[in-house]
């Protein structure tokens, strides 16, 4: 049974009772939950930091078959920890078992994939344009590239996802597969979780002889820590999950260091769906319960969750008796921490006092974390004309917007901030007459789903979950997927570098088998 | 014979005459060139970034076989240009003929490595996972991804490359090969060479009946213009190479926008050059022939010019005497422009006044654009502890720094700032003595070269032209070779699209027969 002390994990050593005392809360009772934790103090997370720093000179150049043991050990030992973790992430979150074991189950699948990727190895990009010494009027060196680990990553963990976009999700998992070593900073709402999963990583580095420094957590109940550590001149990169405040926060600290440094942040997206007429005609009941079950899922408490529905008006009487009937049969839900659920309320609360807005809404005064599903009307023309109206509200919420045709619908489609996912419910018909508005679409998300719901994200080679800002701050990459190994590395050439000295990747023989371009052919020889 | 104007193209039609004039110069006479320009008035700025916007919707769903058309088209009516086009850049630079004519036609084939790329494919990492109605206990959905282009470009062109990095160079290249319309700031230095390529650049995209916005050109002296557009709401990228205060400037506009955007600056380097004991006993002469050349070549304005050069101590003495005599017998230089030469003399004279630095230069008063080559030289203790010495002097200087042994070596390397390249004359057992120190340049150089010398950039797959801040603004891409195009795309994922509806690079059939990634296996069925 593993013991929960409270204390950072400074690689293999822990912190000390420095100030700042938290603890964990069960949102469910209000409890505070055992032990206390302590906030790192400013010479721990330098001690972190510079570990990380250290610990990169020997991680980056580790065959790739270190790393890949590396994460499918890490994946073991979250495993082994099973009945545990999910006891306290369940307390500390008051997610349902099933769901806390289905994103364990995530995570280590997660891990797994990249441990897949990192042993086939190909992702590298090896990059090889041989030389030929007999040009002219120069002589054309023998050039050799491929990627290569950035450097120690800062990953920030996500509230909504306490494994699977927290201490070993998705950034570290895709940071270290890409040989950086990293420096988590855990999410103050479920230190519980972090320190239990932290352990499991950390055992992991040490059965596999690796440097202390290859993984290192940190704890903070505020700004305080993660400030300091994505300031410190070791850290290379960052990776972040969260609100857009504290997002776009953190990603002018990066920008604005004396060695400005990739930040990664996915913020908010009000993910809209777009349901055409004769889609409607066809499927109304599917559509109805399938928009429900997206939006309460997990409390709403989704990057991904459907925030803006659009309707013809025409349809929009019938959509809405079908979706009161759906809403008022929604269990009552607790919701991740108390400032998410002020957060909610707060939300309704604004967007009731907007003018043209109707809202249905069952009791939603804000007792500790409790909640219920709620959704709001408008028309296309007062969507236009309040900005309000486009803001994420976190939970199991959602605004429906009557419009009157397809060219209102497009106007509407222009103004929307960068998403993560845009959703048409569509006939094959409606498809082929309106392929300027999907095209418009496009540029407005990086997820773009036909006749199904945006929740549900798969860990794949092809998906692609980030966008335009602000849904990400950088819609050059995804935070989920074998892809999000892009965001930590960088290529480097060797030019005339002799065969004992490259990389296996790069050597002659291609002794790892991977697929690379040679002189423009890709090949496996 | 194609007339100058002096004024902004914004899309086909041509900019008033507004406010902010000014001319080329001859930087060798100092002659005031004809046609006075016209700085683009606010109005003219905004029309060619909304015109962008708007051809971007087309431009961006065009045909890979319409781009690579658009990009070799371009390449011929530069080619049409050539006397003309040779005159001018000379007029305008100072740089030699033969160089000039060089540049245009790596300009010109650059252009069609970026629509070779385009038309082989490959190049948008097409990934296709399966859906699965079946699995349990959800279905899986069917998730298709490629890269899709960002939208309009702000690219800001280089003084010292008056074509291979200006209006036609390898970042209007990449961002046109990758979908993207281009606004292009030219430099004041050579508003006559980019009318003439703007012109021909224009004169393509009419051929190809593609729409006007797809290429503006702006004049200004100034930064004005360059800053107006950069913030501009409809600009979603920028490339830009110049200097570090430049570069630094213009990454705080972007970044600091309502909507930050990705901005590539390629900036500053010194490019280090660390030359062992054994590899100078051999090649003594060679080396110190080959650094003079690359020194000295182009008057030293290179962003590749080797500025610093390490030296075992006990052979500094033999290794001046030898620079010395070269360094005499080089011809005087003259450079782009007065600001250059400004900025290089006033180099000199603050490296000639740090204690313990030796200067040898030839005559070096600043008359007009003239200049001499120059090398000083200091040891790394001084090395170490005054930063003024590694700061680029931009021109045909370097600083020759002794040190004792392979600790203390390492010890500057260690503090040296990200870099484009860094080079190492070695012989092979010290490339197997030394592996821990060539490993630590990897981290602040993105091209390694080995017993060669730095200028020279191979536009290529394999070349990685970029570095770790201040080498540039994001050391993850490159400015060129093909990966430059990765620099202006984001991932776009299609769930449950048909196939019908899906891009070429995406259906079921792989009609453009490119590689994809299907279900985790690289194919072309």
């Amino acid at each position: 049974m593993v013991q929960l002390s409270g204390k950072s994990l400074i690689g293999f050593t822990r912190g000390a009772h420095a100030d700042g005392e938290f603890r964990g809360v069960n949102p469910a009772t209000g409890e505070q939950l055992a032990p206390a934790y302590f906030a790192a103090s400013t010479d721990e997370v330098d001690q972190a930091a510079v570990l990380a720093a250290k610990a990169f000179e020997v991680y980056r150049n580790t065959p790739a078959a270190v790393r890949t043991a590396l994460l499918r050990g890490i994946a073991l030992e979250i495993e082994e920890l099973n009945g545990t973790l999910v006891k306290r992430a369940v307390e500390e979150t008051a997610l349902p078992a099933a769901r806390v074991s289905a994103e364990i189950a995530r995570t280590c699948s997660q891990l797994r994939l990249f441990a897949d990727m990192v042993e086939e190895g190909s992702w590298v990009d090896a990059r090889i344009d041989r030389g030929d010494p007999t040009r002219k009027p120069l002589p054309k060196p023998d050039a050799r590239s491929m990627y290569r680990p950035l450097g120690p990553v800062a990953v920030f963990c996500a509230s909504n996802f306490p494994l699977a976009f927290s201490v070993a999700g998705g950034d570290t998992a895709s940071a270290l597969a890409a040989g950086n070593t990293v420096v988590v900073k855990a999410h103050h709402s479920h230190p519980g979780t972090a320190e239990l999963v932290g352990l499991a990583i950390s055992a992991a580095v040490a059965r596999f002889d690796l440097p202390e420094g290859v993984f290192s957590l940190l704890f903070g109940p505020g700004n305080q820590v993660g400030t300091q550590l994505l300031s410190h001149p070791s850290i290379k990169a960052g990776g972040f999950t969260g609100s857009r405040a504290g997002g776009q926060a953190l990603m002018k600290i990066a920008a604005s260091r004396p060695e400005p440094i990739p930040f990664h942040a996915e913020m908010s997206s009000v993910n809209p769906v777009l349901i055409f007429q004769g889609a409607l005609k066809e499927r109304e009941d599917e559509i109805v319960s399938g928009l429900h079950a997206s939006v309460t899922l997990g409390a709403g408490q989704f990057c991904t969750n459907p925030g803006l529905i659009f309707i013809p008006s025409d349809a929009i009487d019938s959509f809405i008796s079908k979706l009161t009937e759906k809403m008022m049969n929604t269990a009552r839900f607790t919701m991740l921490n108390s400032q998410i659920s002020r957060a909610y309320h707060q939300g309704l609360s604004t967007l009731s006092n907007q003018p043209a807005i109707k809202l249905f809404s069952g009791q939603n005064d804000s007792d500790g974390c409790g909640c219920t599903a709620a959704f709001a009307v408008t028309d296309s023309k007062s969507f236009l004309s309040n900005p309000v109206l486009s803001e994420e509200i976190f939970g199991p919420a959602t605004l429906l917007v009557s419009y009157g045709d397809i060219g209102e619908l497009s106007e509407v489609a222009r103004t929307l901030e960068g998403q993560l996912t845009a959703t048409v419910h569509a006939t094959e018909v409606e498809i082929e007459n309106h392929q300027d508005l999907l095209a418009l679409l496009e540029t407005r998300a990086s997820r773009l789903i036909l006749n199904g719901f945006p929740t549900g994200v798969e860990v794949s080679h092809s998906i692609v979950h980030g966008g335009p800002f602000p849904a990400t701050s950088d819609a050059r990459f995804t935070s989920v997927g074998t892809r999000a190994a892009l965001r930590f590395v960088r290529p480097v050439c060797y030019q005339d570098w002799p065969d004992s000295a490259l990389p296996d990747e790069l050597k002659n023989e291609n002794p790892l088998r991977i697929w690379r371009l040679v002189d423009g052919e890709l090949t496996r020889e």
